[in-house]
């Protein structure tokens, strides 16, 4: 059996070029650097990844070019949700060959499906998927999983974690309570970056953490120094992530305040594919002039 | 300058064969009967037909089959929403070349974008697109188009209408009074069926109405006698309407129940591609039962 | 067996005076003038009419001010919620001794009850009440009344009415479908000012306005030509009733702006009991001006 | 200046009796109970002591007797929200006489109000009030206090703390981060029991739970295991807080599965003032027992 998912699994953006097509080269570099500052894993195509506004093709590609450059230094989480059920599956069967340890699959989307639904959606594809599945719940975005379907779908021995986007500690404690028991090999992994030190103490094995794409020495040193029972000394740190991720989610709409976070860092990241109003790009220097400023307060940016 | 778009477009169901592909004859014979029955548009990739569940290459080629079969009878509506305006440009290119009168792009989903963004969006289409736009809002599924935004939108000339499935009646009144007078071209078309004959009293064009796809009489029926003034006979119908409506809601998650009423009117539907787990199944045969005796007490199954 | 109840019935503010206490002589003249400018019925102690901000004995004095100066010109549907279904029943034994012709008792609020608990409360009131009864259902401010609940609600014969202010026409249509073939005595009030006539063509009774209390002359007539079927005469000032309401919802927080809206045609209504800050008060001039502005051009304003 | 409020304080329920009075011997007795229990406070008239189903001269009978019970053994937060803000602080300066610790005062509700008018709203209560204010957030019930509002008013000294029951960890935090640079003494209570544990360890000073009203001794163990940095003994205990605290919350609508919590623990609490139907009756024996179970298996029952 593999080992359990835990750690910081890092949801990346990817770089474009001037043409708004992969920049392979930059993601690759992003990619060392990810590694080198410590990141546990690597997580493409989730929803800071914009795995939505790229093609099935691209997304496939994405996680090749990951898998190929993490070359087995971390593990990767792919995000593997298409079309439907179907697409999943054979997205699946590729995943599984460029060595991706597991999948993240996120709950059904723009239609609101009841808990059965989602329950039936996530059984066919744990039945007929070749790789490791982890649920991912963003009610915010997706079709809620509830506490009792999380613990049905815990019945599936292929189903090995889950990711929780939720925000609410509370909702994360009442699945650990509903789920560990019977099965103490399930991740919990979570999502907000506000909440991770917290998290940890009541029981996550780890999270993903937009945050982590950008400032990846202060996520890694919150989850080194709350595992390690340190408290005092994480406090701060915490603090200090909950500063640039709220600074980050209201600078322009998510995730762009990320994106700027990650050219601050030195990454050349193009434009978006989310088109930008004349108003918008003029916001978006001021923005990114406020964000440097917090890293450079926090000791993030070299001169 | 093309006629404004009005009346009743059906957002119509895709049928699949026994291997979940699309089974073009039905799909063929299924719109014949449409437009037969007195539907006076067709709207394929709607959310009723389940969009995202198909691939890329799969919605084109519904759009084909629909366009190449209406023949210019009826008018198609043509869902165009790709995963970036990229793509969607481009299908809104092929989808002129298919014969669509225009494309319906819904809103940005999955994340939810602030009015600015949705703007810069719909904009980049209307700019680049070679057929005419209308914007399609269900703010329960998507980011909500807002009353200053629609405005805005409209002073873009690709742009003739709005589907406004918000089910909001105040909403549609509010859209028509910031518009109308600038853009009297402009269509307004109510995607919540219950509300079809109020909003066409108060200044609809028409509506792309699921149910149309399960008994277009009816609602061609509300739509001639409500634009005939005709209204104490019209209201009985409306009732039936929101009957139906309702019925077909809550039999199982969206779109299921009207995939069974349009079984129950004789097409060969296929499974849908979202899984129904076993209590679901169980469940669904006796939802198709009701809603069986709700078409046979309006007078639609024919025996 | 009473009248059912019908028409506009207006949830009138009450005019306090220099030290914040209600200005009895102002609301006399108040009163009188409504009833000149041609309103069905009065609705004191209504959301409008900021019940909650008054103490119990106040708001009997209202409703004991009204009913006297109303001396049988109008009904008077009287806002009975008190603390708890005793003091409740009290009130509606006072109010009829007063001679209301029905009470309005808003769900539960501040806790959000389930269905089974707002039935459960209503029919306390229901058995006990001397005085006919009609529901209110407010979703936005208190526990929503919901269709079944509405339905076994009507099984009681002391409830002969409901007040919607869900502002969902499609709603109050399955709160008629469910209700009137067993209850055709059963009143529907519509209180979502934009869908008054609508709401009238789709089977109300009539409607509880705010903007009533401020341009009694316009609710009229929407009125008057909706229920003689000059449709075409009504829908513009159907939509002059929009611009009205819509700008006196966001005139500050409600009901300040139609409590302008009653001092703009000639009343001293005194400052609010809610305090406002003194960025409001500045702000607060100009959207007076604004809304006198419109008043003006709408034809309300007198020189 | 006096204390920063700190520890568990308990929004406790008030008992009646078979006239549905309240019941002061018993009131009295629980009061004893709770104080011999260990908890650090009590908070007469919280949402979960049900204030609005009282009248106001029961809301200040209440306060009255508590205050006069406690007699100085524990500080008494006194729930003092009155019909408008002259009438509450009117309650101020009562219960200042009785000896209470401070009041809290819930944000508006019934209406929804803008941030500025919440602020307007505190603001006129705290400059006027004789006796320390704190504020409470309970957004689900009352208009919500963001994190400006909160910083704003958290420059008036007589507002000394506030009590979140957002269960939001994540705004806890925010606020704690927004206003402790320049208020250190600013106390923050966690009013969701779940979170008690995390809460503490993130900064907060306390929390109004009302499973203290049932459970006072698993609230104070968690409490002091948590402070002392004794996080793996109090990990568990958490967790049982958690199965209880749920069970409660689901078991009939709020609070009425903690009023049957109490009755197990040895009280009478006599039949709420919320009427309950008779599936209501007949529901609450079973939710009784299963709560009794729980308790039992805790090891809170005394045989």
């Amino acid at each position: 059996m593999a080992d359990k998912i835990s750690g910081i699994f890092t949801p990346h953006i990817v770089p474009l070029d001037d043409d708004g097509q992969i920049n392979e080269a930059e993601l690759r570099r992003y990619v060392d650097w990810l590694i080198d500052k410590g990141v546990h894993g690597l997580y493409p195509n989730g929803s800071t990844g914009e795995f939505l506004r790229f093609t099935p093709d691209e997304r496939r590609r994405i996680i090749k070019i990951v898998c190929d450059q993490a070359a087995g230094r971390v593990p990767v989480l792919a995000g593997a949700a298409e079309a439907n059920t179907r697409e999943t599956i054979a997205a699946c069967e590729t995943y599984v060959e460029y060595g991706a340890r597991a999948v993240a699959i996120v709950s059904p989307f723009y239609y609101r499906l009841s808990p059965e639904s989602v329950y039936a959606y996530f059984r066919e594809i744990a039945l007929n998927s070749p790789i490791d599945v982890t649920l991912y719940n963003i009610p915010m975005f997706a079709s809620p999983i509830d506490v009792p379907t999380i613990r049905r779908l815990s019945e599936l021995e292929r189903i090995v974690g889950i990711k929780d986007s939720s925000g609410d500690l509370a909702f994360m404690m009442q699945m650990i309570a509903a789920v560990r028991p019977g099965r103490p090999d399930f991740a919990f992994l979570c999502g907000w970056d506000t909440i991770l030190m917290p998290s940890l103490i009541m029981g996550c094995d780890g999270g993903t953490h937009a945050s982590s794409g950008v400032v990846p020495e202060l996520t890694r040193k919150v989850f080194d120094l709350t595992t390690a029972g340190q408290l005092a000394d994480a406090m701060p740190l915490q603090y200090q992530l909950l500063e640039f991720f709220d600074t980050a989610l209201r600078s322009g709409d998510f995730p762009e305040g990320f994106r700027m976070g990650v050219e601050l860092r030195g990454f050349q990241m193009g434009a978006g594919r989310q088109p930008l109003s004349d108003a918008q790009k003029t916001e978006r220097a001021a923005l990114k002039q406020e964000l440097q400023q917090m890293l450079s307060n926090l000791g993030y940016m070299e001169d």
